[in-house]
């Protein structure tokens, strides 16, 4: 028998629309003077992929939202996404 | 007639394999500390969603790439994917 397969919880944070995002900015701009036109808008977000082993899909998908609010993210300023994604 | 919907491309940048991953790691270290059980392994990476007017599927294509190419990633650490998505 194969090791079990992981349930993999993708975790996206991204700032709440109003917060500064200082990258994207800057990217914008470095866009624009390296010629690559057309970029209305640049957005980024951070992803953490959580491999769970020896849960159910319930299960991982309370850890990972637990680690979201312990960890992850701050909900003053981050908006956050969790799905199940393939590992 | 209302505003042209931009095109989307999501450009998704994370650390090859064997390259340390030094947030992840100190991640799953914590999660642990939290008591935050069964996550075997954690991923990071970073998304930059590029919203691209008055150009064709293939020209937003194109532009990722270059973008990628010449501003977001580094050949020698990261393994990057680019796709349309929904803005």
């Amino acid at each position: 028998m194969g090791e079990e397969r992981p349930i993999r919880m993708e975790v996206r944070v991204e700032l709440k629309p109003g917060v500064l995002d200082a990258e994207a900015e800057s990217i914008e701009k470095s866009l624009g003077l390296l010629g690559i036109s057309h970029v209305r808008h640049v957005t980024t977000a951070r992803i953490y992929d959580l491999d769970f082993v020896d849960v159910t899909a319930a299960d991982a998908q309370r850890l990972a939202d637990e680690a979201v609010e312990r960890l992850l993210a701050n909900p003053v300023i981050h908006r956050v996404t969790v799905r199940a994604a393939t590992p």
